[in-house]
């Protein structure tokens, strides 16, 4: 994964005016020298200057550019760097990135150059991972998310957490220097304030990924009732397309059907299931079967009934899961009697709005638009639930009276999983793992 | 469509690791810097200068970018520019857009940047039509057309055509001025030579265009032939996957089926048409119409016929169109008895390569490639038609033996027709015509 080659790849997508290609390596800025007529040697330049001239392969001049010049250690790899803006055309760009290969460069893998940048320092791990999801970033929130993390407020409180354990555990370890003297260093007691809080940090860390994750992948949001009680129409009304098919016959929707929409800041993600009944159409069964298992993924949860209809059964929902009961056509009922339902119209779009807001209202976007640490990253979220195993287990040692020795093995198997997270401790599976996820070019 | 607005858009498309956003005018940097946040102001940078900050809507971050700066009139527009580099994602482009634009800048229309390049004469007209040309070159002889327009060798040698003209206008115009003494500044002798070399540059370039138009657009290629002979086979070998359906039953293509293939640097531009036969079947008649007018416009034609069938008659085809007989299921027939057929077997593929060699001979590359100027623009070519028209005029009357004044009108509205080309004369028409069909951002 990891050598000195200059690498090449295009950094911008193709199609607009202009189109960016990104060359990096000890000796790039020679490579590109090689193909480049300018008024002067880009060798001889300054860094973080541009410079306009022609790229040539011989007498052919495939086009006129603008190269901008990055000089080691101030580039975003760390090393020398160019970025060659030409006209943004497929063939130019494939013709200039072949010329530069034949000059000494190949082309980059996917990630490539964020793996440069991560191990020359200039980010880390989840830094690295927050790029990506700032490319992804579609709402107001899952960009505050990606921002914060990239610019290492996460990173930071993370690193508090290191620093906590890493004293405890220097602590215990020092006892072990002088374990015939049975000295005890590490108060027992101040260590068990110490793990409390760190657990309590560790906690809420895990606890904010629901939130983060719901931002960052949109909020899965259920839409579930009888056959023809409307829910096509209301994820229709929702999204403000003609996304779910929808007709009075019961039954019209099949299978589940997907829309995204934005609620001030937040995605959320509309599940439009098959409406649930005993059936014996094995295709309608099928659906309905899809639905269970949307309802179970589902951070929320629609219910839909008939305003006015009677025996209202609330669906079982998950810890962890808000049920919103939503009961329609309640232009033609008068009935009010499920209490906290909101009663609207999905045809005439009465009631929408109350609907939106109390779905809005199910995100606490307070702490990342502050720029608190909020956990998104299935991968940080599994690092930690296996550092808090790690902790618990120590706080179990530590009521049980075992040995220096054992408790700080215990610390020490936190500190690697918070590790993991950054990068201090990192392993080549580990980068091949995140960075084969990210584009070529970046 | 001229104004001194700061006008901001995306110069690149989205969804690579970077995204550019271009913004250009009076107050550009100033307006920038509202926003940027770095180690110092940009409108305190030097020119071509490339600067590591934020952007901040007040309290909230929206990217980490470069800004690279540049100055009137050493810029695209030449006028005080700033590109942007931020992370590729729509959101962030869009969101630091709409900053700007509350920070005094607007969004700006399609071409407007090529519009203000051509109008502070950083381009003729027809170098801006070239940039377009350039994003959308798809071969190596449509680059190196677009190339040699872009930077100019096109518009130098028909500057030197204006130049001529001009010359003999100016002495024709003398005489007026000294009509009443009956002097002949311009020899009429000399004239007419004048007069005839320009009709043959001019008639040059207008049959240029044959070739350049061609090599812009694709090669058109019309494949004929009877149903069931192999035509649809022929177009998947060409283009090396199945883009026709092809079976045994007579009358599977209906419609035309086009495809594109590169052949040596040249885009081909196959059309499988519907086989000709009599038939009653109307959807089958329509889809013969279509064939004869898909063989009218193709430049070149490919008949195809079974090698040993009897009564072979080559398909007529116009002026300036290229003939091909290919005579395929040669592997089931020793007949070779059609003279100038290539014989093949357009399902094993033997004889293919030697249909790919004589379809890329009739196109010569030849001037393309050495940079001679050859017309690819239909607008040029049509106003090159109407100043040869003029042309044409003003050698019947130089014949004819009428004044000076008269002549030297003809004179004019040749060079106005040229004129027009390079946007030496220019109106807000052609401008709204040819920019309004660039993308924005460039």
């Amino acid at each position: 994964m990891v050598d000195n080659d200059i690498i090449v790849a295009p950094a911008t997508a193709m199609g607009g005016a202009i189109a960016v290609i990104r060359m990096s390596g000890d000796g790039a800025i020679e490579c590109c020298d090689k193909v480049f007529r300018g008024k002067s040697r880009l060798v001889d330049a300054a860094p973080y200057t541009v410079h306009y001239g022609r790229v040539v392969d011989g007498e052919r001049t495939l086009d006129d550019v603008l190269v901008s010049v990055f000089r080691a250690p101030h580039s975003y790899t760390g090393e020398d760097s160019v970025e060659i803006s030409i006209h943004g055309s497929k063939y130019i760009a494939s013709e200039v990135m072949s010329l530069l290969v034949r000059n000494g460069a190949r082309m980059a893998r996917a990630g490539e150059f964020s793996v440069r940048a991560f191990l020359a320092g200039k980010m880390d791990l989840s830094q690295a991972e927050a790029v990506a999801d700032m490319i992804a970033a579609d709402s107001r929130a899952s960009h505050a998310l990606a921002s914060t993390q990239m610019r290492g407020g996460y990173s930071q409180s993370l690193q508090s957490l290191r620093s906590q354990l890493l004293e405890i555990a220097s602590l215990l370890e020092l006892e072990l220097d002088f374990s015939e003297e049975e000295v005890e260093f590490a108060d027992r007691a101040r260590l068990e304030l110490l793990l409390k809080h760190t657990e309590s940090e560790i906690t809420g860390l895990i606890e904010s990924f629901r939130t983060g994750n719901a931002i960052k992948e949109g909020v899965a949001t259920a839409i579930v009732g009888a056959p023809n009680v409307g829910k096509s129409t209301l994820l229709n009304r929702l999204v403000g397309e003609e996304r779910a098919m929808t007709s009075d016959i019961a039954g019209t929707t099949r299978d589940t059907v997907e829309a995204h929409c934005n609620i001030d800041g937040v995605q959320f993600r509309f599940i439009d299931t098959a409406g649930i009944r005993d059936t014996d159409d094995r295709l309608e069964r099928m659906g309905i079967e899809r639905t269970m298992k949307a309802i179970g993924e589902a951070r929320i949860v629609v219910q839909m009934v008939e305003a006015g209809s009677r025996g209202f059964e609330p669906v079982k929902v998950n810890d962890g899961q808000t049920l919103i009961v939503v009961a329609n056509k309640a232009d033609r009922s008068d009935d009010r009697s499920i209490v906290g339902a909101i009663y609207m119209s999905a045809k005439s779009g009465a009631g929408v709005d109350e609907l939106r807001r109390r779905l809005r209202s199910t995100i606490d976007t307070e702490r990342v638009y502050s720029g608190e640490t909020v956990v998104s990253n299935a991968r940080h979220y599994a690092a930690l639930q296996r550092a808090l195993e790690a902790l618990e287990r120590a706080m179990a040692a530590l009521h049980a009276g075992v040995s220096g020795e054992l408790l700080s093995e215990e610390i020490r198997e936190v500190l690697r999983n918070i590790g993991e997270i950054t990068g201090d401790v990192t392993s080549e599976d580990i980068l091949k793992n995140i960075f084969s996820k990210f584009c070529i070019g970046k």
